[in-house]
């Protein structure tokens, strides 16, 4: 039974974070850690009580492709209506248009649930959520009185329509045409990947789509964005003729089969009628905004996941009787066995260190949007792009650990589809490589963030970890030992980057051969830091009223800086030494 | 289309094991390097023409239960026909009874090509083989007579009926129950996770079960093995009535959906007539003769896979146009991206390390068999106990990784399951928990293995890798460059052992907290100390005909000794100092 970790997240926020602060801001003026905690008490009611029980029935129905469009799994639709219903398509949007402000670091940890819970319903409004964030940032007035209520009221969804067949992470071979006629565009193209691209839900969808308008120039730079609702929309705002955009097929997948995958047919007949988004040829720039706002939710659903996986994985071992204790006693509970304590540790502990992770980048964006000083502001923006790609990348990447992990403590039983450990190895295997695999996160953090700013907001991120760290002092050995494990790896993370910065102004081929490296070296090492600050807030409040909840924290710290850290000196040699055994093997000797 | 590596495979039997010396035992003269070449050559024709085939059709249909028993997937009985008629079930086996003597490196790597082109369908003669081992070496002359030449010419399969829903690891909670009758016995209990318990490839099948004879001390030394046909055997050796064993169900799993797991019901009528095998109460110590063999068998699962998985992966790097070289023409084959070479690379060279460790495992027991030297014998046999458990856990969980990389590299094609890449993960994701999970096999090697010679075994490979690392000179700076990182690692391997032998001594649990972490570090040194001796090996006929065959070995090793061994130092450190993070977190603060 899955139980939402409100209070791991209100720690985050409240206590690691200070997330409170953000109400000194006109925006956020009513925001309170009482606030955030109904929220997120009620998010998580609505995780437990309407979400999970849709995940298994969810996997085995899988939404189904009918000649009339997506049917979804049963539960689906009523579940949406409550969502919608329950504000939670609003959340976090504009309230011009009916949103309700919230921090991105709030709105993030209530995703944790929904992902969870049930990842396949999660992706639909995580979307939509892009649309309207692109919708807000690049469209016109029209366009935004048109269709942001109505997104952000959850009436309809939106959906991100970018792949095709020859044009995955390569977007600049997208073919789509774009053909001008009047004032608006007709499209002709196929379009493949489209997560919830069609469904039952909700009577239109609004898809952001890249195209190429005719004659426009090769490459990235001839590409546009383009809104195209599903069900045409009369100048009253009622609900006219279907579009010409047809769902040929829904994809048979690994996991999340209750998320249809959607190829889509844009013009079979006349042309699909689209609008043009803001000006032509900046498609994968205001593209790029969905993505990255994207993206730091799907790091979210990484060690969403694995929370999950974790819970029913120590839900087993405390029931499960099979072995001896040293003692001789048995048979006893697994958990008491080194090894599976062990497995279970190091779910608990990197899952920890993602949330922390993604909450704090979240938190970067609040910020930047939010502080009333311009340099908190300038720092905290360049902080949260830095983040982004290492969100993405290292959660997804742990996640898939973690879930696997969380099927080995169940031994036999977890290979099983009904146990449910499965499906959650099935799940996230996708959050590895949808929004931009790992690989092409990878090429992000050292290509465009180290890149532009030669290094210089990992430097200050790394400055400042050093000096939080030897501000602090405790009397707990073990915090104590914990912060030597976490400036240590600060120092191997700032040694690799120094060589890595050298190198790819050298030699390009070098660094980019340990691009995915250098991310996850990135994502232990600031990890590490918020779990050892984490244990140092607990230790002081580990001999109060919490006394049990604190002890875990220091704990899980101690052992991610005793058994999971070491793993950061590793990556940094591989760092400094690693990418020259790539580039000089010719492709053809593989 | 898979292409079974027989190069590879006499690469390391001959040139880095030279596996022909075995010919000079009398069991084993006729063995040959041609010998063994030929045996390749038509295990690669049968995987490649007639396994591969059935894999993905296997995996979609499944084996299905009926009333009347599991029907397997189309194929499947006219390949294992096959597959007998070609006298593979004789492979390895007593020629006493119809066998065909080789070495178990031959028997092994012939197994990699069948567990490539279709894990489902190895399994079967898989537990067979080890049902044989079993019988020949404790069943009686009687038992020997009439079951071994039918099971030795695939006329009849065997299984190994251990797991009950509360006895999964903790065999000795197993509660089958054995009332004697006359001189035999009549078995009533229910048993799970029964690989190939029940099909229709064969008319009869030997379960090899461990069962409890009324009376019998509790625990493990109350456990006797059994042999009992599904059909009777008449003294004639025709076939009479069904036994009292029913499959009651097959469980639907993760993967290997094609190979039958079953719910089995000993006596639901009269009790299953039954014979024990050997003496009453050594049942366990048995069936660890089988286990022993068939850990082996898995363990070369995970990197057949993991080869499946490269090749697929590799002509998807080869023919996939996707984004520009640094150069700026483009889009070329995905291979010249850096990240995606190091992403083949790290397969590649992880399944090379598995094989050649576990052909070198193998390779112990043939010496161990057949060598004219006493010591070499003793030696050999107590090295290729101590690898057994690292073959299993490691080559496994190298399998895991190799395939869900073999995944990402297809990007957003690899979550598709036509794509076939999906479907590795899933099967392979077994081999780390069968036959003992990973957890079980680390505590075999430092419970049973360091603890039974306060680690003698492992210090002698230890000092023969460091020997045979020092006396190897090359002019070739790449070999070079593999052999110092392969003396670092060792150099690791031996403080971390000294390190955790002393734990061992004085507290336990905190020894055992790292097994796992051990078990993998033995696995990084051990490989990477073979493919240094590939390296230096290739180095000296790089210069002739296979130029580039021994390239590609060179740059294989290098490259492990840069982006792979650096995990050695990290795993030595987690084992060095990572075990009190568990022993001293109280598994109430999970």
């Amino acid at each position: 039974m899955y139980r939402a970790p409100v209070r791991e997240v209100r720690f985050v926020l409240e206590e690691l974070l200070g997330a409170g602060s953000l109400a000194a801001s006109a925006e956020l003026a009513d925001y309170s850690d009482e606030l955030a905690r109904s929220v997120l008490e009620e998010a998580a009611r609505f995780a437990e009580g309407v979400l999970e029980p849709l995940n298994r029935p969810g996997d085995l129905h899988g939404a189904r492709w009918t000649p009339d469009g997506v049917v979804t799994a049963p539960g689906f639709r009523d579940a949406y209506r409550q969502f919608a219903a329950g504000g939670w398509t609003a959340l976090g949007a504009d309230p011009k248009f009916g949103g309700q402000p919230a921090p991105r670091a709030l709105v993030s940890a209530a995703g944790e649930f929904w992902g969870s819970a049930c990842l396949a319903f999660k992706l639909g409004p995580m979307l939509t959520h892009g649309a309207v964030h692109a919708l807000e940032l690049c469209g016109s007035a029209t366009q935004k009185e048109r269709y942001l209520p109505r997104m952000i009221s959850g009436e309809w969804t939106g959906t991100m329509v970018l792949t095709e067949p020859q044009a995955g992470s390569d977007l600049g071979l997208v073919r789509t045409r774009a053909v001008p006629d009047g004032d608006r565009y007709r499209l002709f193209g196929q379009k493949i990947f489209i997560t919830w691209g069609d469904h039952d839900l909700t009577p239109n969808t609004l898809h952001m789509v890249l195209a190429r308008i005719e004659g426009a120039p090769a490459g990235v730079r001839g590409i546009s964005l383009f809104v195209v609702p599903k069900v045409l929309v009369n100048p009253d705002g009622s609900l006219g003729a279907r579009n010409d955009v047809r769902c040929l097929s829904v994809e048979h997948k690994l996991g999340i089969h209750a998320s249809p995958t959607c190829v889509l047919a844009f013009g079979e007949k006349q042309g699909a009628l689209a609008d043009l988004v803001g000006e032509p040829g900046r498609g994968l720039e205001y593209m790029f905004i969905m993505m990255n706002s994207a993206r730091l939710s799907v790091g979210s659903e990484g060690y969403a996941v694995g929370e999950r996986a974790l819970q029913r994985a120590t839900e087993w071992a405390r029931t499960r009787l099979q072995g001896k204790a040293l003692s001789g006693a048995g048979p006893v509970p697994i958990i008491h066995h080194p090894d599976v304590k062990r497995m279970l540790l190091t779910m608990k502990s990197q899952t920890e260190a993602s949330r922390a992770l993604t909450l704090y980048a979240a938190f970067q964006f609040d910020l930047a949007a939010h502080s009333a000083d311009g340099k908190v502001r300038r720092t905290a923006q360049a902080r949260g792009e830095l983040l982004t790609p290492i969100v993405k990348g290292w959660c997804t990447e742990i996640g898939n650990e973690v879930a696997a992990t969380g099927v080995q403590v169940h031994g036999g039983m977890g290979y099983i589809e009904e146990t449910g450990a499965a499906q959650y190895v099935r799940d996230v295997r996708i959050t590895t490589i949808y929004e931009g695999t790992t690989g092409i996160q990878g090429n992000d953090l050292i290509g465009r963030k180290l890149g532009r700013d030669r290094g210089a907001a990992i430097g200050e991120l790394i400055a400042a970890m050093e000096r939080e760290l030897r501000s602090r002092e405790s009397g707990d050995p073990a915090v104590l030992g914990v912060r030597e494990a976490a400036l240590g790896a600060v120092a191997a993370l700032k040694s690799a980057t120094q060589a890595l910065l050298r190198t790819l102004a050298s030699r390009p081929e070098v660094g980019l051969a340990v691009s995915v490296p250098y991310l996850k070296l990135c994502g232990y090492v600031i990890g590490g830091w918020l779990l050892a600050k984490s244990a140092a807030i607990a230790a002081a409040k580990v001999d109060g009223p919490e006394s049990a909840f604190y002890a875990a924290k220091i704990r899980t710290a101690a052992f991610y800086a005793a058994q999971v850290l070491p793993t950061a000196a590793a990556l940094a040699r591989v760092v400094e030494g690693g990418g020259a055994s790539v580039a000089e093997t010719d492709a053809a000797l593989i």
